[in-house]
């Protein structure tokens, strides 16, 4: 039998359609919704990313505004440069696009935006909230993960979900948000022996590794749900679609999957931010 | 064969004698570390376990000041308290006893806490940042947990670990601490279907559910390592010590495991904390 393609676009394609409506209520108390992306150094990737961003934003009325820092910035400048946008009351939401470059301390700098800033869930102040279910911006992969399960009705309450990697932005939150919703969850990680045996146990899978392919059919049950956060060069996910294709009962694609919803999300943060003033 | 039995007692006792010459030291710079207390009520549990941690403090020279607050005080009124306490530099460390009457919202008092005060380890923000391994004060229980594991030499890295609990000073923080030690960490819960089994495959087992002798020795794995995190009515813990005692390769027990290490992790934090200054 094949598996429920779950898809993304539909997700955040009804996400979008209720955040524009929210965007014009905002704009009438003369409200408007604005997202400050930080990017820094002249990365390609990074420079689409926040380019993506910023088309989204601009799709459904949401201001963005761009701040382009040259390469040789210092920890402290970008700290600085935040610190800016945090004391700034038109900003609603801060994203600082990462990986930053090698000599910048991307922890300390993540821990300069406000929580109430944070709507990409990156702070461990953010974190935390989320673990605690009193958060109100959990990081957007792991909140667009936890959509599209309930957006398809899959249950999650007494659910085996394996989450395989420990971000702090992806693994990590995706197994707090999962334990919150009632699974029981299982993170695993490079040092994980026997990976494809506690993979077996899995009611539900989630592939945060950031290894393209990794995630093998023949270590999954018969039936589960897989999820692929990965996103690797070339458009590539964290796991081998081919060999889950057989397995899998439901199983998000790459692209077209978690993606698109995460984008929705981090658009949602930044108004819900705005709608908090 | 008998199981080791990991003494808490000897930890702890070596734990003491050390910060007893750190005291001296910190005397020695005009600092002495202070400890409050907050007690909301007349729980006689409360009380003895506020004057017990009192005694600790006193043993290895830290200060400790009771505020004693009434049961009919609002929520407002202790965040008041607490605020006082952030803003006072003599206070190094805040304990809120817990639980606090029932018409007060203790998340939102621990919340109030500063977390560079929070020796106690009950903030989202303390606890984003032990998952993010960037924390100072990790809840008392779960470090006390990791420092009698690496007291007795038990490999963490890469084995299963199992706990059996989500409470935010517990379950969730001994996940977060267990998974930067390289375990690869399972949280179950009130909900997890099938608990036996995937308590089977457990390397590393915590009992963290508050639950008097829940955890049966014939749901485990023999040579399994059992920590009895539990601290039920009459000093029982979670774990069946008897059933589990023929299986387990180590075990603490109740009274004289974790208990005696979570208040020296508590002394600890408030000598760091003043140390930090």
């Amino acid at each position: 039998m094949k598996p429920i393609i779950l898809d993304g676009t539909v997700v955040s394609n009804e996400m979008k359609a209720n955040l524009k409506s929210r965007v014009k209520l905002l704009k009438q108390r003369d409200v408007v919704p604005c997202l400050a992306t930080i990017l820094v150094g002249d990365n390609p990737a990074s420079e689409t990313y926040v380019r993506m961003k910023g088309k989204a934003c601009e799709e459904i009325g949401i201001k963005s505004v761009r701040v382009h820092l040259p390469i040789e910035l210092t920890t402290n400048e970008l700290i600085n440069s935040i610190e800016r946008l945090n004391a700034d009351p038109s900003i609603h939401g801060i994203l600082l696009q990462h990986p930053v470059p090698e000599h910048i301390n991307e922890r300390q700098a993540f821990e300069a935006i406000n929580t109430e800033k944070d709507v990409d869930g990156v702070t461990s102040s953010g974190y935390g909230q989320t673990a605690f279910g009193i958060g109100h911006f959990p990081s957007c992969t792991p909140s667009a993960i936890i959509k599209i399960l309930n957006y398809y009705n899959i249950p999650i309450k007494g659910k085996h979900a394996v989450v395989v990697g420990r971000s702090p932005i992806l693994g990590k939150p995706v197994s707090a948000l999962l334990l919150n919703e009632d699974a029981t969850v299982t993170t695993c990680h490079s040092k994980t022996e026997n990976l494809a045996e506690i993979l077996k146990m899995g009611d539900i899978v989630i592939g945060a590794v950031g290894r393209p392919e990794f995630i093998q059919g023949d270590w999954l049950k018969k039936g589960v749900i897989v999820l692929d956060a990965g996103y690797n060069k070339g458009n590539i996910g964290d796991v081998d679609y081919k060999s889950c294709y057989g397995i899998a009962s439901a199983i998000t694609p790459v692209p077209g999957g978690v993606g698109p919803v995460t984008i929705a999300t981090l658009l949602e943060h930044t108004v819900l931010s705005a709608e908090n003033l």
